[in-house]
């Protein structure tokens, strides 16, 4: 590619920023909540518009079915010519916009705000994908030759374990067959820290119900004969970590990959401050795991999270009850070598083991991820710090995600491909809370590393192989 | 009085039995729910409604405002010859619905299946003091003279604390002088085991709520640095009862009344059986405080419960955050010589002690009540007991309520009267519970114990007064 391709893209996108921010906003409109059947028709519409959208662009685009929602794969229409090929991954449904009630601003209806455009499932993950379609349209509608092939592949269950995409990539295993796969789906620093992320933790998760009475019971007639299974439960799960941040179910941390040198010497690199990062989350104090650094502790380090606990009145005044029941929902951070499978087995026999005999315990699994580390090392990852530097204008920073997604390990176990995980989510985007957001400015450099992306990636590889 | 004056009595409320029954049933119809102010409405129609039933009764009844909702007070008219003087109290309030889903017949549509009535309130306390009013009924229509004088305190806030009944014993102090208060709003053992009730348990309430970040965060991104509030609240109430049952508050039980060997020997004749009251609740096993039986571990002992417990995501599937706060509401049952002002400020104390520095703990207190105790060995207890004989025909129990009753502790400073607890509610009534009902044939024989007592207690009071 001559450079001065390269400027008729970046001039195309900087035309037609304001567009892209008007179609990225029709997209944010849909409700395509995956983790409650309420929302079931607003995921259906969503699929439909983004199969619509990706063949405007000029691609080939197909609304797949599965046995749950449907994916929507677009790819570049194909030359004759061999070219790389490499697949870009997102998923077009989003979390639960509850508790609605903290929202500034209604979560279907995008709203943008200084340099942020406010909506559910702005920058987890619509916003992040979009920027790589916009990038391909750039290519198309200049006329600059694509120096490879490219094939979307953006679904609809991610928020709920990506339960069909596995059978979904086996099914489709040769046209998926690719040199790598690029996802934005992670944290980016800032707009001066463009990121790399070389791993990923995994996640399992679990739900514990304690069944005590028949019924709610009288606490005055009955108080004091009975277990109260909301106790039983809060004495439960209070034993599961220890004063210093631990997980104490029985050999947890046995498969834990140590922190090398290298990565701890890295992540000192990154711009962390601990008076801000509180005051951003609005703690009075941090707390996690003694003897790592906060950001270790949020990429590198399992945890266990209580994600709801419901028992009892919920609603306004007292109720002079002993709950029926106590639920709680858990969901544990991985980290390699740790298996989601092997992980829920010790949890669930530490569990049975503590429970007492006064309840009843009931306990189901949810649709885990194995976590996902590639060397920080290797070239693929020099070759897009290369571009980051190239689109961000700024020395990148290599990190871990602490979050999961699911389908990572799985391109490598059926397509054999790494994952280039290359965020475009700011730390305080409020991905999975009221107020999610997308910087504007980083969509802009978002479609901008695509472009690069594209230009840079085959000429790594095409090097590598000779 | 003449026997064939009770015989008249006793046919007059066997004939109306049928019409006793739809009158109730009208009265429960009522949803006069007052911990919710959604119910407003209903409540006030409930008061309305029961003023003008004991008008037409032959009572005086007038609708007296308070600061919250309004009481009830209905008088029997009064000749010029002196008489004894008793209060009838009762709570034409109930507790909330919900669960709404474990209901198998509408709370607020009655319905009679074999011997009992179910709705909300049937027995918690509709049914109860509806009782006293039908034997009231019957001594006007057959024109059998009372001996003595009734007036029906029927108040509207009994479920949240009685809040503004104090004040209004207070301001009508003086025509609310009385020799005794007679309060159906306790259990009965069954219909061969009528029970009167020396004591009550006090109440204490409060409500803690642990915030954590300003929002809920995504627990893979921040998962490991912060302190999850749901955890932070399970710690905290894990650590007040221990594995014997007892309240680790420290000098909780300090002010406790001992069970004296004559109310233990009383609590031994209980029909008690440990297997089918495990049955009846559904409880794989009892649990209470290690030293003392079932009858006295639910009557005799102060108990801290959880009624309720809310955390993060309650709804369907999975949400990977970390709640921004947890609220649990829990009450503490007290017994003599305990009081909520004490115990309260005992659990505040150690909960602040407790609370990690990682969150902030906002507690709110809810109004408690006194527990209550009279000596079982009293003349009146005597004349109550015989009562009881001869309405069932059976010989009485002695015991000790574990519920609260917040009045009667006010009634005997302000008014400087004794309560008289003959509880018409049998123990799988589930009051406070889903599927609430009241026994028809205790409430015939709840009629008769109430004319057998307008008969018996002025007697009994000449004869100690001589």
């Amino acid at each position: 590619m001559r450079s001065r391709d390269m400027e008729k893209i970046k001039t195309y996108l900087h035309q037609h920023r304001g567009r892209f921010v008007r179609e990225l906003c029709e997209y944010l409109r849909f409700p395509s909540v995956s983790a409650d059947a309420r929302y079931r028709r607003g995921l259906g519409a969503c699929a439909k518009w983004l199969t619509a959208h990706c063949r405007k662009i000029g691609l080939n685009a197909e609304l797949c079915r599965t046995k749950g929602n449907p994916v929507v794969l677009a790819r570049t229409p194909r030359a004759g010519n061999k070219k790389p090929h490499y697949l870009v991954y997102g998923h077009y449904d989003v979390q639960p916009p509850e508790p609605l009630g903290l929202w500034k601003t209604p979560p279907f209806q995008p709203r943008i705000i200084g340099h942020s455009l406010f909506a559910r499932g702005a920058s987890d993950n619509k916003g992040q994908h979009f920027a790589h379609l916009k990038a391909v349209e750039a290519y198309f509608k200049t006329d600059v030759e694509l120096p490879c092939d490219l094939t979307f592949i953006i679904e609809g269950e991610e928020e709920v374990g990506s339960p069909s995409l596995a059978g979904f990539l086996r099914r489709h295993r040769t046209r998926l067959r690719c040199d790598a796969v690029v996802i934005s789906d992670t944290t980016l620093y800032g707009l001066k820290y463009p990121t790399l992320s070389y791993g990923l933790r995994g996640i399992c998760g679990l739900e514990i119900t304690l069944h005590g009475p028949s019924r709610d019971l009288h606490s005055g007639t009955f108080g004091g004969s009975v277990e109260n299974p909301a106790m039983a439960m809060c004495q439960l799960l209070a034993g599961l970590r220890d004063e210093k941040g631990r997980i104490t179910i029985p050999e947890f941390y046995n498969d834990v990959l140590a922190l090398s040198p290298f990565e701890r010497a890295a992540f000192a690199l990154h711009p962390f401050d601990a008076d801000s990062y509180k005051k951003s989350l609005g703690v009075p104090q941090l707390f996690g795991e003694a003897g790592f650094t906060t950001v270790e502790q949020c990429s590198a380090r399992p945890t266990l999270e209580i994600n709801g606990l419901t028992s009892g009145h919920q609603g306004e005044g007292g109720k002079t009850i002993i709950p029926s029941w106590a639920r709680a929902k858990l969901t544990m951070r991985l980290v390699p070598h740790q298996t989601p499978e092997k992980i829920l087995a010790l949890t669930a026999v530490h569990l049975k083991k503590l429970c007492p005999p006064t309840v009843r315990m009931k306990i189901t699994t949810a649709a885990g991820s194995d976590p996902y580390f590639v060397s920080p090392e290797s070239g693929k990852i020099q070759t897009v710090l290369g571009v980051l530097r190239s689109a961000f204008d700024s020395e990148p920073l290599l990190a871990r995600e602490g979050g999961s997604i699911p389908i990572v390990d799985e391109f490598k176990q059926i397509l054999k491909a790494d994952s280039l995980l290359l965020g475009l989510a700011l730390p305080d985007d409020n991905a999975h809370s009221p107020n999610e957001k997308f910087n504007l400015e980083v969509f802009a450099k978002g479609m901008l590393m695509s472009a690069y992306l594209w230009q840079q990636l085959p000429r790594g590889q095409r090097a590598a192989e000779r």
